[in-house]
């Protein structure tokens, strides 16, 4: 991609009426745009970041089995009647249409959809278990937006929703998940800093499952046990004050990010739909389910909020909007080696502007592409190579520089 | 695909209150379900379809230059009242949020968005022309929605806009698009049966054109050109009775979808947001807008009024959720066949359920892939491949299956 040819442009000033910082990093550099408190545009280099979130979390959810489908926005106030929710989820946008007169509601999680949904499908134990899940752009009529793409009021979401003939089978597919959380969170970046959480289960499960990241921007107060690396949220550690896991008794207060959850329904949704499956004798089971969220939007704010310098962003090779950032400097020309890298398959943002040296440096900072590839009258035919996340450049060869980014892309 | 793994069933009966033949199709196949009257599911074979329309809109929109974006599904009132259309706008989603009191309006098409947007980044003639597209959902407040997914309260869109310094820029941009959409109907099986249709131009222009698909359960009435094979639409015709391309008085009645439109907006809302840019002399200009749109749900609508037959729907092959159906009968087994066929990038549904012969045809034919093999004992170590457009089936070896397969995938 030729910068000059960008729709978006880097800015030097700190946007006003943003304080969270991942907002501040990712509008100053043209990756996403306010169009109010809570709702943003994913602009080219966003959108592109957004779209590697997608990818990875999609292979992860169809390696567990998961088929896709896509529910709608607008949902009919009925179905929300049938659960309660309609009067008590909080933050739910409801409204009625001048037109039709009919009452809807934004969707900002689809069990009330997907219940009913299944129940056309799923008749009996043969036709059990199954794993659905979704991306798909989700609302919140929150009162206060004001961390960025941490609480968006429309954000977008993967959610996915299992459905089992008894709670052992959920219980196994629990874990399964759990796993695959553990790997979606490993592969954007944010591994080492992703900790299991136990919250409180609600009627039916001992605990539920958070995914929480360990960010000072982060909403919620966890508590640490740093003897298994597990934590407790706020409404555990007034019940107990011991790790769930190994028992320790010192736990150490942190901030964290929720990225995912996980959650045993079990007959929650399945019972007011009637919900239910006939076994291999004929008799009727309410079908258990299981439902489970990864924030895709607030996944990019995390990784902003935790890979930066007072520079700019330093995107994780894996969601990065491209491998490297090309300069070319002082009338040298990287016409032919973006095109060469290209050919190769390393995605390429080619600044061929015609800027002087500081402007471009600022800018590939701010950007945080992994690697930085200058080449000016200076570089004499070789490439000066810096890596986003070090002080040191090197100064290397065509050959040298396809082998080393080419390690880094795959 | 294994199809006793798969979310979805089949279904035998019509259903109600669904009088398209569209809906018809794709809920009795388990592609789509009906939320309510305007707002369908996609489900895991229908949502396969819809994103191999999006696959090869997204590659003809990148040909022409387009950059992608994905701007939000809430807009705020004031943007809306700043082109005068929160008034005049029918069928806008408007409403007030509870929690927040702020004043929402659902996103129907994005001038009102993109425009401040790209304000913020075009300064100068250096920054133009611009092209930035979205693949997003979209609202309208329909009274009436009956149509199945041509006419939907909630719809898939790609709406594209670009910028430019002056009406001849935009012109030769706006010739380019509608040789893109030409591809982008060959693409999908509806070239010879969608023709360019002059429309109103509004205040600007003569014309505006629409793309148009011929059939019978189209909504709109337009006049065909027999000899050059462009249409009118109604309102032209009450203005002029002959062909604007070639000039023949005979314009022949039919119905057809709109399933394109390309716009010149011209100022239209550069004027209101004072979108300028500043020329090399550094006088200030309005920046010049087209605007082009393409209904991906609806698309898919069209291809199954187009494509069916009283047995189901009829995929073509670049669109279909699989290239074949793999049907085992009477004991055989299709397991590894279906294996060879995914490891040379064929993409198979393997129907190894245990039904009978005339239960799986009549799938096959409803869910309409285009090909049909079955393996059987009378088939003795061969396969019965059959085109779901033939009558005619050939029984051929292994080898020579994955030939054909491999030519029809291309």
């Amino acid at each position: 991609m030729r910068q000059s040819q960008l729709f978006t442009k880097t800015s030097r000033n700190f946007p006003k009426d943003e304080t969270a910082l991942n907002a501040q990093l990712l509008i100053r550099g043209g990756f996403v745009n306010k169009l109010m408190a809570g709702v943003y545009s994913f602009l080219p280099l966003g959108l592109r970041v957004l779209q590697k979130i997608e990818h990875i979390v999609r292979e992860e959810m169809q390696a567990i089995g998961g088929e896709e489908v896509s529910l709608p926005v607008l949902h009919p106030k009925a179905n929300w009647m049938e659960t309660g929710r309609f009067e008590t989820y909080d933050t739910l946008f409801r409204f009625t249409s001048h037109y039709s007169k009919n009452d809807y509601v934004l969707g900002p999680t689809h069990e009330e959809v997907i219940s009913p949904l299944a129940k056309q499908f799923i008749l009996s134990y043969q036709d059990l278990p199954r794993y659905v899940f979704q991306i798909q752009s989700k609302f919140r009529d929150e009162k206060r937006a004001k961390s960025g793409l941490l609480r968006g009021r429309e954000f977008l979401m993967k959610d996915l929703y299992s459905f089992h003939r008894d709670d052992a089978d959920l219980d196994a597919y629990y874990e399964k998940v759990q796993e695959a959380y553990g790997r979606v969170f490993e592969r954007v970046g944010l591994g080492e800093d992703t900790v299991l959480t136990f919250a409180s289960g609600g009627t039916f499960s001992k605990y539920s499952h958070e995914f929480q990241t360990l960010i000072p921007a982060g909403e919620d107060i966890i508590y640490l046990c740093e003897q298994c690396r597990v934590a407790v949220n706020k409404e555990i550690i007034e019940e107990q004050n011991t790790c769930p896991k190994c028992g320790a008794e010192k736990l150490a207060e942190a901030r964290g990010a929720e990225v995912g959850n996980i959650f045993k329904l079990k007959t929650k949704y399945s019972a007011p739909f009637e919900f239910k499956f006939k076994d291999e004798k004929g008799a009727s089971h309410e079908v258990v389910m299981g439902c489970y969220g990864i924030g895709i939007s607030r996944l990019m704010g995390v990784i902003v909020e935790r890979f930066h310098d007072e520079k700019g962003v330093l995107w994780p090779a894996s969601v990065a909007p491209f491998t490297v950032h090309l300069l070319e400097l002082n009338g040298a020309s990287g016409t032919e080696l973006a095109h060469t890298l290209e050919k190769r398959g390393i995605s390429v943002l080619y600044d061929e502007t015609d800027r002087g040296a500081g402007e471009k440096f600022t800018d590939a900072d701010l950007l945080g592409m992994p690697w930085r590839a200058v080449v000016s009258p200076k570089t004499k035919g070789k490439i000066e190579l810096k890596a986003r996340n070090s002080e040191k450049a090197e100064l290397i060869s065509e050959k040298e520089l396809i082998t080393k980014l080419s390690i880094s892309n795959s």
